[in-house]
C-alpha cells in the first residue's frame, strides 16, 4: 500500500535475516478488514506509508532462530501452525502500563500491518512471509482451523474486550448497533456471556442473516426510522430499553442513539469509533445524568483478549457461531478487489491467501 | 411556593393528624439550595405547585404516633434530634428496585420539598413543622450538630455517591469542575477517599477559598481560557490529564470539557446536570473511543449514601472539612432573599430557621 | 412434616380466607430437594415444626383478592400459570437491606416451606394449595413449562448467584465440586457464562452423565484419590489449577480441596455448605495468602437471581441444558419415598404433584 | 547473612562493573523488617544463602551507565535521591502476567535482599552500595524525606495493596489485626480511604500508641480474652462486626478470628501470612457460607502499589500519619542487634545507615 488513496501494489522484497529469537512465518491467510479500507483511504493518522497491510494472519513457522515460546514457556517449533498478536512493543515500563494498567493506551505500541512501514521489514500479512520480530507473541491454533479463526479475525479480541467491558449480566438484553465483523462477533460473545436476548440493528440483509445465526434478533435500519427503531427496542424490553448497548458502527450519531436505546442505569460501550468521523450532539441531563447511564469507550485489545478469544474458539458452542460467517478468499493479486468488496459491504469477511 | 416564577409566600396550614407510625418534626434548620432556585424558576418538570420547599432539614421529633425506628430497629423517641432522607416511597417492588438494583431510578419515588404538593401535607422544610409520613427514614444526629450537617446538606449524599461512582484510587488526581455546594462536598469526599491531589476549576473566589480549605488546589475559570485551564490540568498531572473528573457545574459544555481534561483510560462522573440546560457536542472517536474513557451519569442518592454521609461527619477529619463552609441563616420571612443569594452565588450555603 | 426425624404425614387443613392482595395457588408441581432431606433429619436450625415442606412450586392462581402485580406493575389474573419466590418478607428497612445492600442476610426473611410453620397457613408446596401472602413475588412462566422450571427448581437462583459471584471470565476453566442439583445448574450457568471449559468432580455416574450433557467434563471422585483428582485438574489447566472453583458438595473438607484445586490469584465460591457439617483445616499461608486467592461464601438468593433465572430459561440454549435433567414425579402420598430417593442420590430431581 | 540461623556478617565485596542501563546506588537507609527476622531464622523457602539482606532502601545514584528512566520516560541523573522497587524481573510474558494480570504471582520475579544471593551481585541494601540492574524501577523521592519513606518502608506497598483489595467503602468500620509495621500502615491507609472508624487489636502498648496516632481505636489483645475482643468489636459496630477485617499478624488462628470478627456479607483480607506458621481450623458453614463472607489472600505488591504509595506520602495528611512512627537507626556493624530489636517487638521500625 504505497500511500493514502492509492491501490495496493505487488512488490518483491528480500527475505529478512533473522535476529536472535525471531522467526519467519509462511502466511496461510491474512485478513482484509475495515481498517484496511480506512488505510487505503488514508483515514488513519500516523501511518508510515508505504506499508504492507494485513494485521491479522495465520501461517506456519517456516524458520526460527533462537527460541520463541508461548506464554506457558513452551518453545515453538518450525512447522507449527500459529497466529500472532498484531499489537507489538507494549512496553510494560510506562505509567499507562504499570500504574494505570491500561496497556492499550501505552504510547509505545506498534501494530503489524498498520503502524509499521515497509522499511521496518515484512510486518504485514498481505505478503508470502511475515517477519516475527523478537517479542511478538504467537499462539498455536490447536483445534482451530485457519478458516474458523479468520471468520472472527481481528474482530475477536476487539469484540471480546467490548463485551467484557459491557459487564453483561445473566438475563440482560444486549443491543448491538452495526452488523459488520465487529458487530457480528459482539453478538456472538454477548450470547455466549449469558445475555437472555441479543438485539441487532444493522444492514445489509446478508449480514443480518448471519447475525441471526450468531444469536441475534435483528432489525434492518435502512427500512425503519429512528422512531420505529426505538419502538422496536422498547417492545423487546418491557418498555425500558436495552440493558447494555454496544456501538459497532463508526457513525458518530450512533453513539447518541445508543444512549437513547438504553435503559436508565444501563451501559453503553463505544467500540465502533475507530477513526474520526466527526462530532455528535447529546443532552447531558437527559442522556447521561438523569439516566444514571455509563458510557464506556473501548480501545484496542491486549494479549489477554487475544488469548482467550482463541481459547473460546476451541469450545464447540463458540465454533458453531463463527462457522456461520462466510469467507471470501482471494489471491494476493486480487487484494484491491477484496478491499472494494469489504468497503461496499458486499462481503462479510474477506481474506488473502498469499501462497495459494 | 405558589408556582413557577413566583416568590415564596408565607401561609398558615393546619397541623396534621398523625397516621399510625408517623411523626411531627419541629424544624430547626432547612436548606436553601440550588434546587430551590430551579424550583422557583420553574425549571424542574413534574413539580405539583403549590409546594412547600425545603428538602433537607433537621429538627426535633415533637410527637410520634405508633413506632418509628432507625435501621437498627431502635425506636425513636419524642425529643430526639434527627434529620431524614427526603427521598421517600422507593418501592422495593419494581424492576428497577429488585432486578437492576438501581433504586434511584425507581419510578415511584417521591421527594419532600420537590415532588410533594401542599395538598400532600407538610412535606417541606420551609415550615415550622414537617410531617414525617410512615416509612420516611430518620437518622439521629449523634455527635453531629445541625450546623455541621447543614454545611453539607443535600450535597452530602449526592457527592458521596458521585465520588463512590468515580472509583477513585489511592494516588489519583481528581479534578472537580464547579465550586458550588456539590462541588465543595465532592472535593472533600475525594480528599477523604485517598486521592493524592484534588484539583478544582470553579468560581467565584469566595467559594474557591473554601475549596482550598476542603483540600482542593484551585483555578478561577473566569480568569483563564479553556486552553489555559487545559494547560493547568496537564501541568498538574505529568501531562496526561486528571485520572478522574467529576462534573458539578450544570453547564452542558462542561461535560465535554470534563472528557478532555481527563487522561486516557480515566473516568468522568456527571453529577451536575440536574436540570435540562440543553445540548453539548463531542467527538466520539477522540473523546470516548480512542481515549478508552468511561463517562458515568450519577443520579440522586439512596439511603446508603445518606446514612454513610452522616457516619462520616462523626469522624473528626471529615467534620473539620465541612466546618469550613460558612452558613447564612435567615428567618422564614426572609427566604426569598436567601434564594436570591444562592442564585447569585453570593453565599455558599443558606438555610432557614423556621422556628427562630 | 411433624418434626425432626419423623416422616411426612398427610393432613387436611382448611382453605384460608384471603387477605387483601393475597391469592390462592393450586399447586401443579412442588420440589423435593436436599433441603427437604435436611428438614426431615432436623439438621436446620430454627424450623418451626410442624411445617408444610415444599419451598419451590409452580401452579395456577385459583383465586385472587385485591390486586397482585408482577415487577412490571401488570396485575395477575386468576388462571395465570406462575411460580413464586419462596423467600418472603425481606424488609428493605434494615441496615443489611439498605446500607450493606446484602438482602440475603436480612434478619427478617421468611422462607416458604422452611421457616413458616403450619400455624402460619398453607406456606409450603407439598399441599394442594399454597397461600400467596400479600407481598409474595410471583412470576409468570411464559414460554417455560412447569417441568423445565422444576428441572432447575431451587437450584436455579442459587447457582446463578454462585456463578455470578464467581466472576467467571471468557476463556476460564471452571471447576464444579459436586453433581447434585446445585452442582448441575452451576455447570450449566458456568457454561452459559463464557467459560471455555467446565470441569466437574462428583458422583454417582447417573449424575455425571447429566453433568456432561449440561456442558461438563467429569471425574468420578469415588474412583480417584485426592492426588489423582489434583493431577486431573492440573492436566486440564496447563498445570496451574482451575481459574474458578465452585464448591457445591456440603462436605467441609471440600472447601479446602477447592482452594487447592484452584490456581494462584483465582477464586473459590462456597455455596454447598448450606448446613453445619463441622470444621475443616487449612493452611492460611499456602492456601490463601501466598496463592492470592479469593474465597467467597454465597448465601441464598434474592428476587434478582430468581427473575433472571426464569428469563434465562426462555432462551433455547439454556432450555436445552436443563431439559436433560430427568424428573421423578410422585403423588402427595408417596412423598416420603421421594425424600428417600433424593437422600440416596438415586434420583437427580424429584417432585410432588399434589393435585395429580 | 551466611545462612539460616546464623547472624549477619560484614564482608567486603568488589564494586561491580556496570552493565549498559544499570546504576550504582550509594545507600542512605535500608530497612530492617520482619522479613529479615524470618530470613535469619531460615523460615522462608528458596532463599539462596548467602545473601545481602535489605530489600527496601533509599540512596543516591552514584553512577549510571547508559540511561535509566522513570515511568514518565525522564532520565535519572547521578546525584538523584531515589528508592527502587525491590521486586524485579516480573516478566510480562507469562500467563500470570499477560492473561491473569496477576503479576505478583509471576514465577520469574526476583526480590532484592531476599531471592538474590551474594553471587548475583550487590542486591541487598545492608551494604554501602546497591547494584541497580537494568530494568529495576527507581523513583525519585521528591518532597519525601528518606526518613518519612522508611517510616513506612516495605509496609507501604503491601498495606496499600491490602487496603485496596479490601474494597473499603465510605463509612465502613475497618478492623486491623496486628500492630506491626504492616498493621500500622494498614491503619493509616484505611483511615485515608474513607473508613469512618478503624479498629486495631494488637500489642505491645508502644505500637498501639502509634496505632492511635495513625487513626486507630485500639485494644491490647494480651489483656483481653477472645470473648472480650469479640464483645469489643460488636460494641463498636452496632452489634454486627467489622465491615472489613485485615489480618496483619502472621498467626494462623488470626485468620479464623478475623472471619468471626467480621459482619455478614463483609470481607476479610489476609496479608499477614507471609510465611508458613501452620494450619488453622474453621467451620465453612458458619464462617463462610452462611455469613456470605469474602476472604481475600493478598500477596506482594507490584509497581503500581509502590508508585502510588510514594505519591501518597507527598500529601500532608498522609505524611502526618507516618511521621508518627519512631525510627531506630543503626550502623552496619550493629545490624544483628537491630534484627533482635525487631524480632522482640521492642522497636517499631529499624533501619541501617550503611554509610553513616
Amino acid at each position: 500500500m504505497p500511500g493514502p488513496g492509492s491501490p495496493v501494489e505487488l512488490r518483491e522484497l528480500p527475505l529478512p535475516e533473522l535476529e536472535e529469537n525471531a522467526a519467519l512465518l509462511r502466511v496461510t491467510c491474512s485478513e482484509v478488514c475495515g481498517t484496511d479500507v480506512y488505510l487505503r483511504e488514508g483515514r488513519l493518522a500516523g501511518v508510515p506509508y508505504p506499508i504492507i497491510p494485513g494485521h491479522v494472519s495465520t501461517g506456519v513457522l517456516e524458520s526460527i532462530r533462537g527460541t520463541i515460546t508461548d506464554i506457558y514457556g513452551r518453545p515453538f517449533h518450525e512447522g507449527d501452525r500459529v497466529t500472532f498478536l498484531d499489537v507489538h512493543k507494549t512496553c510494560h515500563q510506562c505509567w499507562f502500563c504499570l500504574v494505570a494498567k491500561a496497556s492499550t493506551r501505552c504510547p509505545h505500541r506498534k501494530v503489524y500491518g498498520i503502524t509499521y512501514g515497509v522499511g521496518d521489514g515484512l510486518c504485514g500479512g498481505w505478503s508470502q512471509y511475515v517477519y516475527i520480530k523478537p517479542g511478538v507473541r504467537c499462539i498455536r491454533l490447536d483445534g482451530v482451523s485457519d478458516e474458523l479463526y479468520m471468520a472472527g479475525g481481528c474482530s475477536l479480541p476487539t469484540a471480546l474486550h467490548a463485551v467484557e467491558r459491557a459487564d453483561v449480566r445473566f438475563g440482560d438484553t444486549v443491543l448491538v448497533l452495526g452488523a459488520g465483523p465487529v458487530g457480528l462477533s459482539t453478538i456472538a460473545f454477548s450470547s455466549l456471556r449469558g445475555a437472555a436476548k441479543v438485539l441487532c440493528i444493522g444492514a445489509p440483509r446478508i449480514r443480518l442473516d448471519i447475525a441471526e445465526k450468531m444469536g441475534g434478533t435483528v432489525l434492518d435500519f435502512t427500512r425503519h426510522s429512528i422512531a420505529e427503531r426505538t419502538d422496536w427496542v422498547l417492545t423487546q424490553t418491557h418498555g425500558r430499553g436495552a440493558d447494555v448497548t454496544i456501538e459497532c458502527t463508526g457513525v458518530p450519531e450512533a453513539v447518541t442513539q445508543a444512549m437513547r436505546f438504553t435503559r436508565d442505569a444501563g451501559a453503553v460501550v463505544v467500540v465502533g469509533q475507530y477513526t474520526d468521523h466527526g462530532e455528535t450532539t447529546l443532552n447531558p441531563h437527559l442522556d447521561l445524568n438523569k439516566k444514571h447511564l455509563e458510557v464506556r469507550g473501548c480501545w484496542g485489545s491486549d494479549y489477554s483478549h487475544f488469548h482467550r478469544a482463541v481459547d473460546m474458539l476451541q469450545s464447540p458452542n463458540a465454533a458453531l457461531k463463527w462457522s456461520s460467517v462466510p469467507l471470501r478468499a482471494v489471491e494476493l493479486s486480487q487484494v484491491n478487489q477484496a478491499v472494494d468488496l469489504v468497503a461496499s459491504g458486499a462481503v462479510v469477511k474477506a481474506l488473502v491467501r498469499p501462497n495459494a
